[in-house]
């Protein structure tokens, strides 16, 4: 964390040694993410990455997001190890994939966390996980803020905003200037909520999380999962509730050098309806075919208990399906077998206009 | 606003008329910011900035900050016309400012506005202020974020986000390496607190907003201002604490093709003391003469009813001093000269490793 002294660890009124030691620590898993563009010892006000060389029109992608009420849950299951940590995780990739989807590989990131009184050892676990996330995409966390603001905050809670920058050579941007109805629609699994409906989640599961987590019988349920991160099952409702916003670039990178990526989307708010078109020229719709990607079983549950009809589950959470990447249909098998089978066909684009969700 | 569809205005439960109109607003106003970099049309997860040709070594200088607790004022004071624009005009600035200390000109901004209930008309109000700075500054808005998170805010506040990303050469980053003992401090007047110290002013101001500020004799009162923007004066103590963020930009952008600027500091949390040396070789320090500048009259009143020493009040409030330019001796005249009067020397670079403010 940089800091520019607007706020400080020691205002917050607690053990001075244990705020020390998660000072040291933040420094050391910072330092720890620091790619070859960082430019280090130059002042402390603004942090200095170097344009990479080698491109020929190079283009700065950049996104800013937070991670929504999905805080308010890890903040009441802060004790279950890796649940501030998860949510610090979760910022960073939901903003990798943000900017995945234009073809963007990340530079760097810089991170914000508030709260009416900061706790060193939250702060500390928080970028604990955006600092491990940061390593993972190959991102710099080259700057960061923490501020205290008693009365803006509701007691114990946080909030935490990161942005992100990534680089895409002109020519190589995805813009699915290209997509044409036929087009294959292949999903990549989410394994939970991600970072979006929990407004909606909370106030169905409220006083829940520790209850076990029922089965459910939506979805592919009866196939074998295609990947490993298709098969986490979750114990508990609050564990299945914080399952990470995985990052989608591990295994989306390899497939941009083959040329077959027209379009993809982030299922964000608004889910598979809100985001799938969002990079299609217009009047361009899909149909998505239910049954066959897998539903992680939290969602059923959240219909189920809060009698949400189909169509409102699907504009507010994105049931399953984590990012989708739209290929000719001619180069579907060729992109399936490319991730290892991780991506799942589940629709094809349409002239219609509208994002239609049909089957089961 | 990019928003990424996990949060939209109409779910904040008012009048759908006036929030179309807010949003036609924010387009408007964001899309009036976009300079040359700004790629537009392709896609609307990410903002798209093309990295200006022409650098030999470009280095990116990006900050993160928000705008503390002067939120809070801005909110309470949310229907004195300017109070909400003006927050977001001073979220901008201080960043403009952060990255300016390198050397760095902006190239775009992303902002992100949380509140426990969005309201349309005030998100349009901040976003104005913060597309007007950002023009200013010549940065384009980017993207930015909404969210509506209910139970993480106070009913009523904001927390008000912003990451500025500027640009500058390699061989021309302002590093400090080259600071000695003997040169000279120049001050930039900050007009009022800029952003930082409002927990502390709040407390000791509470309640009274709507007051006359009284006059203070305190600092070079006597001296007749040298700037325009030394001048200002306020008719009540809300408008003193509100009193904007200035951007140095254009005052310092100028003198940065001199060659004469070695060190430059933006005097925010921590005062004068906490950041004139940031940018300096180890071991070195300072002495500040208090009376060389014009303390704004909000800082003797906030001391006197709060019943501060000088020392607390140095490290809490910049006391008037908005940003330094350090410069050798000789080049003293020159700059003072290239800035029309605005800079102000206020002390000298010595070798004592801490900052001393003597004086009246």
């Amino acid at each position: 964390m940089s800091g520019d002294g607007g706020t400080s660890y020691k205002r917050a009124g607690v053990d001075l040694e244990a705020a020390a030691r998660s000072l040291d620590l933040i420094t050391r898993v910072v330092e720890e993410t620091y790619t070859a563009g960082v430019i280090r010892g130059l002042g402390s006000f603004g942090g200095l990455f170097e344009v990479p060389a080698g491109y020929e029109r190079p283009v700065l992608v950049a996104s800013t997001d937070g991670v929504g009420t999905k805080v308010m849950v890890a903040s009441a299951l802060a004790d279950r190890p890796g649940a501030l940590e998860g949510i610090g995780r979760d910022l960073v990739n939901h903003c990798v994939n943000d900017i995945l989807v234009q073809g963007a590989r990340p530079l760097f990131f810089l991170d914000y966390v508030a709260s009416g009184a900061l706790v060193p050892e939250s702060i500390a676990r928080l970028v604990t996980g955006v600092a491990a996330a940061c390593r993972a995409a190959g991102a710099a966390l080259l700057g960061g803020e923490t501020a205290e603001m008693p009365g803006v905050y509701q007691p114990g809670e946080h909030d935490l905003v990161g942005t992100i920058i990534g680089i895409v050579e002109h020519d190589q941007i995805v813009d699915g200037s290209t997509v044409a109805p036929g087009d294959a629609l292949l999903a990549l699994p989410s394994g939970g909520l991600q970072t979006n409906g929990f407004s909606l989640a909370r106030s169905v599961l409220a006083g829940a999380y520790d209850e076990p987590l029922p089965a459910s019988s939506r979805g592919r349920a009866d196939a074998a999962p295609r990947s490993t991160a298709d098969a986490v099952t979750h114990a508990t409702i609050g564990a299945a509730l914080l399952a990470e916003h995985r990052s989608f670039l591990p295994v989306v990178a390899p497939l941009l050098t083959l040329g077959a990526v027209k379009a993809m989307a982030h299922i964000t708010g608004g889910g598979i309806p809100g985001n799938l078109t969002r990079s299609f020229p217009a009047g361009l719709g899909a149909t998505v075919r239910r049954g066959t990607w897998h539903e992680p079983a939290i969602f059923d549950l959240i219909g189920r208990r809060g009698g949400l009809a189909d169509d409102e589950m699907f504009r507010a959470f994105n049931m399953g399906v984590g990012f989708v990447v739209v290929a000719a249909r001619a180069r579907v098998e060729e992109l399936i077998q490319a991730t290892d089978g991780a991506l799942t066909e589940i629709g094809v684009v349409t002239g219609s206009g509208r994002v239609e969700i049909v089957g089961q």
